[in-house]
């Protein structure tokens, strides 16, 4: 069972809950019309399926070979990333100045999602270097960007990020990589740095690491990070100073090259300072919401093809004379993963949106309240997406029997591929903790309070429908948002401290359940209203309200009731 | 990190809360006293700990070559193997008729736990023989007990259980494997099987395969099976018409060698009835019982091999300047590995306990009634175990970070082998499915009102030890028992539909909830009582109680309310 990008849903998901249609009408995206979104995603879904898609098992298997600090990738992997470059798929939403296409966000948004549903060890890649130019563009010396953006937008070079270092995972600031000053204004380079995305490989000619590292000089801590664009290979192209000394060993996508980098084998590597020294990390914030974003949409989208997978599947098997997907349990699974999947997808390309409002809006207060609304939404679509992710493929092994287990039907490859999403770019302990401590705070509560309004017009306007297709959607809906509201209520109200963290993670999926069941609900509302497979989209907004909304209450009580069992548990932790 | 029996934690839950104490004060097991299953449980735990743990990342990696019909297992394993056997371990349950020690079932069961927390893909091997063990000392002619049993019990030969086909997984009344009579009171076997566990191996000289076949003259479907040992040699020394055809290429357990299986390229394989021709599903119901609970096993078991790893990572990895177990989104995440690990063994060991009554017990209406009671907890040993199971592992991952995405580390290693756990022996959703169709319903609901009558009786204990330690402990454990009351009320009012199919998945997971909850509260209770570090099984219950059981109303609406969402979504499953 191959990848077929779902494009219509896509499509929908896009313009409609997540409020693409609305932007493009109020001109947000200049002249861009509805049939050119249409159609890049019809190519970009063509891609995703006919190119990347079967390279999928492939990866998996062949992996990537390392010697002699040369990482080969797959069979067929580089003349893929060569047509998808060429095609213009890596600077779909990248600016314009340098060759970019300037597309909305929430378009690369979906498109992120395809290529990752075809391939998660290939969407990865071109992932880290969007960020990298979103550094490079917003903070770079314009000789900088006139020798690097323009390869990197148009993908004929990759960029890699590089912040973890052995000791500082979570805890960036903790970070030793040096950099010194040379005479030159350019710096010297040394260290290394492990777990690096595409740190190496045979893609591309050339390889531009963006580099954290810290001057002799630093304040200690975050505020003494410097950014560093080092290059592969300088501009006369000679060898920096920069190897991938090894490759990890990991569970899943193993076609995409994780590598411990050494930086200064010879004296230094050659690098060139990003922004102002100390303040590399503002240069990270900026990029942070749309690589969480981006990994999001990779929980998105391996629960999508881990759903594909098990439904071909559970259609095709017999057991006692009919499809397993005619019985109870299984359509329980099916409508799970369905469900979820769509929930997260919704809640990310609102993300999306929010995130090009928070741009392209012409009323600074208008990109101010986006930027909020992004600021919130960034952690719930990267933590609630990845972790869904992680159960939507473990259904999908569910639904196989014991095929689900074997290697060559698929479906174990998903399970193993999806759990790093939950980890990398930030854990996901680390963004409930973002969501609770600093975006539920934003305006002092305020964004927060509109984005549940929000949530609650729609299931008002879901009773108003008086369609019994429903079923007890808008109740269960209206629950679960009297959960969240209570349980944000409680949040603000408190000082952080060990009892508001201890309930961060159960917030941030109350935040989703609630989010994605409404968002499932509007989609089914306009779904009706346009007559555009809407008994499909209600009952999944109905299953999910009734079967998965119904969750809240007990999650409500792990944040405002749960947390004291946890501090008070020294003598079961020790 | 590698594993470390926690024998004084299983001792405790083995006696107290799952009862085995009671029942050997009472004189079940003869003179057997607590002095030996101490000693007992200590050596297994040094076994697991000393020997076969440290084959298990061996075993994951090496797998089980397979070259022209035979397969070869990890460096280090029939050594190991051959030392078990050799230690007794094997028949530690097994009649004693035949040389086994016929110790208690339920220490057998905290045993099982243990070999398959050193290795999941070891301890399966030995849960299969004791199940052709136990059909062929039930339904076994004297002669072929005579010819098999003691090395059966004794481990010199192991067993395999020979049930799936392509086309029969879950539906076993589906498969075609042909059985002829022979002159000579024997049987001629042809057809082939797949997924069968250690179906070849260089283990032991000789293996006894237990085949579910088809007489040509049998009825349709479940009816017309019946069962036979085909040995690998015949007793005269010549190889019998079996063979392996290939080994499954599996996400995990790979030191596990799964194979299809050919009978009769040469005619035929010669097999010996076991029972009576046509009633080979009897002889497979006795078994279930006792293999679904050692399956059940092996989700505590990894779930508290993947604890113990995560456990100490967490003690040991320092963020900004503390370990992280000391953050409490971390604390959250090992409370509830810990807290679900022992719900689940409490569950598991009572059920064993409930078997060794069953037949044990002198009263025949007691055993009568403690059949009642094994065959309603066994579907929830089963399901509730190995769901906890992967969910620990996958926190365990989740705890290391992006260490437990590389393989080196061992956390991934759980996460790959726990998943099988939850298909094989009957996928989870058969195990639900029996439990809301046969065991609910089981002397027209009094097996599990007096269940639940004896868990409310916890609650009101812990109730009237007024100890603030319990925090809301009580409140919320009595509201998942309301929960699971309602809810197993309404399912004895409905006839068998789709409806309640649709919430049986839900309701054992509600069941081992309220249950589980129950089973630590009581053991804090003893523990209290008896001064036995009451402070961290207090935190633990109370932990439990306060954010998981308060899952139970979600839960309980998924099967009351959540069903015809499920029946009535077919646009969504089109």
């Amino acid at each position: 069972m191959t990848y077929r990008a779902p494009v219509a849903d896509i499509a929908f998901a896009l313009k409609h809950a997540a409020g693409l249609k609305a932007a493009l009408t109020e001109g947000l995206y200049g002249d861009l019309d509805e049939a050119t979104v249409d159609s890049v995603l019809e190519e970009a879904g063509k891609f995703a399926s006919d190119v990347i898609a079967p390279l999928n098992a492939v990866g998996d298997k062949f992996g990537t070979p390392f010697k002699d600090g040369n990482v080969t990738t797959p069979p067929g992997w580089k003349a893929a990333y060569t047509a998808w470059a060429a095609a213009g798929w890596n600077g779909l939403a990248s600016p314009a100045d340098f060759g970019g296409q300037e597309l909305p966000h929430a378009v690369n948004a979906a498109c992120i999602e395809m290529w990752n549903a075809a391939s998660m060890a290939f969407g990865i890649g071109p992932v880290l270097t969007m960020a990298a130019v979103d550094a490079l563009h917003a903070y770079g010396s314009d000789h900088l960007k006139q020798t690097y953006l323009e390869k990197l937008i148009s993908g004929e070079w990759m960029g890699t990020m590089q912040l973890t270092e052995p000791q500082a995972g979570s805890d960036v600031g903790a970070l030793r990589t040096k950099a010194e000053r040379a005479p030159d204004g350019s710096y010297r380079i040394t260290g290394s740095k492990i777990f690096i995305t595409y740190g190496e490989h045979d893609l591309t000619d050339n390889i531009i690491h963006f580099v954290l590292a810290r001057l002799p000089d630093a304040p200690a801590g975050t505020k003494g990070i410097s950014l560093f664009l080092v290059p592969k290979f300088m501009p006369d192209g000679s060898r920096n100073d920069v190897r991938a000394h090894s490759l990890e060993h990991k569970m899943g996508i193993h076609a995409s090259p994780t590598c411990t980098m050494v930086y200064g084998d010879k004296g230094g590597a050659t690098g060139w300072l990003i922004g102002e020294e100390h303040k590399g990390m503002l240069c990270m914030f900026t990029m942070m919401n749309r690589a969480r974003l981006a990994v999001g949409l990779q929980g998105v989208a391996i629960a999508d093809r881990a759903l594909q997978q098990a439904w071909a599947y559970a259609r095709d098997r017999k057991q006692m004379g009919k499809a397993i997907i005619d019985y109870p349990d299984v359509k329980r699974m099916l409508l799970t993963m369905r469900s979820l999947t769509g929930a997260a997808r919704a809640i990310s390309y609102a993300t999306g949106v929010a995130l090009d409002r928070s741009i392209r809006a012409k009323d600074p207060a208008a990109r101010e309240k986006a930027l909020a609304r992004c600021s919130l939404l960034t952690p719930v679509a990267k933590a609630f997406s990845t972790d869904i992710g992680i159960e939507v493929a473990s259904l999908g092994v569910q639904v196989h029997g014991g095929m689900g287990f074997i290697e060559e039907t698929g479906a174990a490859q998903h399970y193993r591929d999806a759990r790093i999403a939950a980890i990398y770019e930030g854990t996901n302990g680390i963004q409930a903790i973002d969501l609770v401590t600093r975006k539920v705070p934003l305006e002092g509560g305020n964004t927060v309070r509109l984005y549940m309004n929000e949530l609650r017009d729609i299931v008002t306007a879901v009773q108003a429908s008086n369609n019994p297709a429903f079923g007890e959607t808008a109740a269960r809906l209206n629950e679960a948002i009297d959960s969240l509201e209570r349980a944000t209520q409680w949040l603000l109200s408190q000082k952080t401290s060990e009892t508001t963290l201890a309930g961060a993670t159960p917030y941030l999926r109350l935040f989703g359940t609630a989010a994605g069941g409404c968002m499932l609900a509007e989609q089914a509302l306009i779904a009706l209203r346009e007559n555009d497979d809407s008994a499909s989209r209600t009952a999944l907004a109905r299953f999910f309200a009734e079967n998965i909304a119904v969750q809240a209450t007990g999650l409500e009580r792990n944040v405002t009731e749960g947390a004291q069992s946890i501090t008070d548990a020294e003598a079961a932790l020790a």
